[in-house]
């Protein structure tokens, strides 16, 4: 194995280093709290973004050198393996996450792509044997192809949902056969491109009904991966049915979905969808449906799916401010659903990306522990809600009053006066916890 | 009655008409399918933007001329109830919607804001008897007042909530004594500022709770008007929790008051959540939530909530569609949440944009029911769609097959053509349908 | 040539023809005033989108059904002229507009390419001059290749500058041959994509150099064809400095390249850049800087570059009001820089979406034709600017007055009335002059 | 003076502080290279967020509590200027910047307006001298009024014209009576509701005479403050003349007017025109046209200028990068053009917000400094653009060369090997600098 070989494995070298090829603040075994970083932090590769990606754009070609540039079909596909390896070792990553066609390449037919893809899945179950990485989730890809062009178990053509069903059958199969702890579903082209030829009612009804063609048969042949659904409001289609949790959430509903499924959310997706990525951990988390995460950052002026690595501090901060206190993600994880730039070509940017995406978990994770440590947003909290654990409040929350009731309280406390919510003082000091944490 | 005195009653003129105070489109009585246009459009005046806005915006104080600016206090609430039905009647509308604050103004006390009220409540149900004129929906505003920065049923403050519910039982009572149709809530600032001192799960929890003594309330005196929420994203407040419809349906679900409530939709809150407006009608519609409307229009390049006169005859024409595949929105209806430009400051134009809306309506009719009557858009579907209603699709609508059979299908059936959407044909019809309507 | 046999030469057939393959509004011999729709409308089709595209998005592979899809090389490019100019004359277009890449496939060298260049020019000018079809404008593919990922004439690499000069050269050279009468820059890469390792002043410097140069080259070798820049805000980078109209001509000033240069406008760049398009056509306009028009619309729901085919009247109306108040666009036109959508991949749909286009800029012919004929909005400016045609409004205009006399008059004439803007009104009526229109 | 009464002059207390009213990072005499931070970081007061506004927002009344509440006319004018210069001392701030009606309410007449101004500036006056605060810059405000709504210079009612030069006129005498460095002009209704009824050639030229006549004033009057042009896209019209620092550039190009002024960047206000603030400083920069700087922070996810105080230090450090560069911002500064939320009503957030404010740019100061010192960002740009330095991209940037050579060079140099933008390694350097800058 020597796809990357100018490059040793990755060590925390600490805040001061200048090493490029080094961690400053992600030191697996330092303890934060009762867990190390590690456990805290349950990193994952994207095998599609670090390893079948190319850097291409709606404007550009493939731009990105790698060593395995040269190689074909089943050739690139094993090479691709080797190098992933290479890589989750050098980065000390244990995870790891692919779509079906990532990892082998379609065949002409549908058995030919199936027989391709045992053939990757053995190799890979060797090398996860061998090395201890283990697999976060996988999935099926179901949009590049023109097949799925009209959606996939949302698509106006039967034999497509046939198709689907197929693969993610497939994907159940080699799931259980390489331990996966989810299975994620990205409903890539599940939406509509026009209300005008959309029959909506029944592409919903067809998801609810495959969702369940799925459930059954997890428990049929005993795969017990947390299902997963992943939303994304739009892009590749106009609108996706999973536009953000809480639509995934109604949709879940709607067809009592809900107990076999939790959620997979992409910081980017959220902001596409006119949320923060903190909003929907939040609101998954208080629905007991935060399931795992998509690592990345998106550009708020652009308009489209950038899925940069993360380096905001704020946002991992607050993302694992809403991890902490769901008591972490297992068997979810942080996923870098992120890729290098078009402009990042060159194969070492790989390593800056994920230590820059490794060390800003990081500073997220302790910045958010000596916030929980030192209770300073729950207490916060605590004294801004303090009138429900009393009096009129405790009668609310209890459920032991009515509008008859109120009314008459009411009547009589109609002179109101609030507290400032003091939202600048709050951000100053999250501020104070981020510069202190190193 | 002289507040409009230059001004007959709207009479139908005729799509050659220069008359700027005349109808072109609208023609009350014409028959469009089994039903007058008056029928299907249930036309509804906005008592806030008519007759109590003032044309001020963030950077610019009131600047709307009206016969009544000179009046204050409990005079000006009886001018604008007079100005209001003489406006009706003008117009040949025949339903209207106010707020509490509305239509009398909020007393020292919690009690004299009710007396405020019964006293013009008195007076309107007079009007009310003599024109015929009814109320579509009556609401309590709880976001103008200071002690409502926190939320509402959402505060963090417990006499909040107390006050909100007096105020809510209140509206119902009224809501009972006018024969509203319809009981509408927006949850103007039920949603919050930052996360960082925000308890997301007390306040959704508490907004649930409140929902059920309203629903109870309503029982208990008899009041069977249509419980209605309306979903807006954002602004005044950073989220809030009914940011589309679907979220609003997932929060009913969760609290299990989905069987009480639909929902009104509004235009420009579609677009300002990222969905078209018709997107919005048509995922409530085949919910069986489609309640009322809001009828509007954004500008797609501003992002706030601009509440325009609908003229986009493209918008009224899908919206349109929706409502006529829902047989109409009864017990809901058309009202025009829609305010005349800060520019717009002459009372003549309040004719002029309403009169502008009410035509647009009745071009978005006439084109819709066209399509529908030729089945323009239901062929598209019904071929689009065509393979779920034999074979595999069959089975598959019929919950007759699993991943087993599937896959086993699928493996021969894999080599999959699919039709082209032909979007850009069906707009082209569109048009045509359009251009040829009158 | 047999490419679209099942496809007769488009004919008119008017607004109630059924017939897909027909104009319904577009009659090219029709006169509207003093020309014929045909001189009106110098319509062009876009051969990338047209003979090159595959449909492909980021998330999917390429998926149009083309006749010459099992083509390769050069032998591809041969049936792509082919096909093109059938298609021309099927749908009866006398422009087209290409980059060099698209009509020929680039070679291992630069030599090589410019070879297979001439050898496809050769033939591209034997049909033009067979079928007198003519060339709007070519332009240089300086986006899709690896060597302008960092930008062509603002790339931090000198030799990407001097390559890029080397197509620019060629291309104004093909120019010439073919008799172009535009030469279009779109900055496709001209931009950055951080600030962060961006030099923006030698950038922009090295592009206002570039800019002189080809100047210098037309002027040398008599290529008189008229200069555009296409701006366009964001995507492929995160930055471009073309951003919209105004910056364009920010730059053109500041280099005192504004005496060689007009604007190609398109509408969905506008609306990327928070602009409606017939806002960049009016400031374009009054500058006398408009040229050309790439003919499309944008999703405003969506933040990435659609390039829908025109079918919104509104905006088709809108533009050719501008146009047409421009005294046309000649020697510029009406480019179809529009793709058919993904699932539109069948060869008919390339003549629906181009009939769908023309027929919508026919219409907004038509309606602008009569607004203007009826002074519709002329007369409304006229009254509404009134007072600067007397008194110190005259005074002001012609630049007879100054601080201290203008402080004296408004001292006497301080309480001011203005008249309403009557937006609503003049809305309703465009509206009834685009349903009067056929 | 007792406005205040229990807060004490805001004192450094270093990073570990928890004292809410004390400062952590800005240290006012602290040296940071050859300046202090107080010489480097010339903070300003807007007058009209923190002692004039009440809070309000579209749908709410106003909120602040502030002890001047009571109080009204000129008295309350006198209130809020002794607790300006009580605020100003406390916090230890040298500048601050006002609207005319911001300091002195408007009377029945211009002349009484006038007056009302004379007044209270005599006594700014008499508090400037005692406490050597100083003005940054003045303005009058031309958005608020009815008169005002189709515009100010740009209005279709040439008495308005005339009005906004009076305004001017004795905005300009003010400053000059006070020694402002900068005289402001933000175009608040400067642009159009619509095109339909607007004449934006005539508005664009009476706006180029207008400015014409302001330089001619100042020079009569011998008032020599720096004019600033403050650009916003949009909001309050829907599009706004000087929509960004390029727009703004253009115009002043356009009627000659670049000479006289220079730019007034908000931070929110870039990012409503789709720019980072650092874009419109670096644009303005390397133009020689950043004069000054709003200081704020909008909210990307919301679509209005939500004027929040600055907290983001990604944002302060790349401001303040671009400041530095700048060689400082003298006679410019860094005026809060921020206000408290709504929901941060009580009197102490004002100080805790400024606070927050000093605090953030303190930080990006250092960090922007550090960056410099080291030359991070410097050194990549240098290695990045070295091509044009020796060579052929000598020769281009020495404009030694043309098409005919470069095309030459190119055919010889067609293989071209670009290096990585780094982008993702360079973001975590930035992200050291950030977590060790304290």
């Amino acid at each position: 194995m020597a796809y990357f070989e100018h490059v040793n494995r990755i060590a925390y070298e600490g805040p001061k280093s200048t090493n490029p090829l080094a961690f400053k603040y992600y030191h697996p075994n330092e303890k934060v709290g009762d867990k190390t970083m590690a456990e805290h932090l349950r990193f994952s590769i994207a095998y599609w973004h670090t390893f079948t990606g190319d850097g291409s754009d709606p404007f550009g070609s493939g731009i990105h050198l790698r060593p395995w540039n040269h190689l074909k079909g089943m050739d690139l596909a094993k090479a691709r393996v080797e190098a992933a390896f290479e890589f989750f070792e050098k980065l000390g990553v244990s995870y790891f996450c692919f779509h079906d066609v990532d990892i082998a390449p379609e065949g002409e037919t549908l058995a030919e792509t199936f027989k391709n893809l045992d053939e990757i899945v053995t190799m890979i179950k060797g090398y996860m044997k061998d090395s201890g990485v283990k697999l976060l989730w996988n999935t099926a890809n179901m949009f590049t192809h023109p097949r799925f062009t009209h959606g996939a178990a949302s698509s106006n053509h039967a034999d497509v949902f046939a198709y689907t069903a197929a693969k993610v059958k497939k994907g159940l199969e080699i799931g259980k056969e390489l331990g996966a702890e989810n299975y994620v579903f990205w409903g890539g082209r599940e939406g509509y491109e026009t209300l005008l030829n959309t029959d909506m009612k029944l592409e919903l009804d067809n998801l609810g009904r495959f969702f369940h063609m799925a459930v059954d048969y997890a428990k049929e042949i005993g795969f017990d991966g947390q299902f997963l659904i992943e939303p994304k409001p739009k892009e590749p289609t106009k609108h996706q049915y999973d536009f953000d949790v809480a639509s995934g959430l109604a949709f879940l509903k709607t067809y009592e979905l809900d107990p076999y499924f939790k959620f997979n959310i992409e910081a980017n997706h959220a902001t596409l969808a006119g949320h923060t990525f903190e909003h929907e951990l939040r609101y998954a988390r208080i629905h007991h449906m935060l399931g795992s995460v998509d690592a990345n950052q998106g550009d708020l002026l652009l308009g489209w799916d950038t899925d940069e690595f993360p380096t905001d501090l704020y946002s991992t901060t607050l993302a694992m401010y809403e991890i902490l206190k769901n008591g972490g993600l297992n068997p979810g994880g942080l996923n870098f659903d992120a890729k290098v730039r078009r402009a990042s070509f060159q194969p070492e940017d790989l390593f800056y990306a994920h230590i820059a995406g490794m060390d800003s978990f990081a500073v997220g994770l302790k910045v958010a522990h000596n916030l929980i440590q030192d209770g300073v947003l729950d207490r916060v909290v605590e004294k801004r809600y303090q009138s429900f654990r009393e009096g009129i409040g405790k009668d609310i929350v209890e459920g032991k009053t009515d509008f008859n009731k109120l009314a008459k309280y009411a009547l009589k406390n109609d002179q109101i006066e609030n507290e400032s919510g003091h939202q600048e003082l709050i951000k100053a000091t999250i501020n104070q916890y981020l510069l202190s944490a190193f």
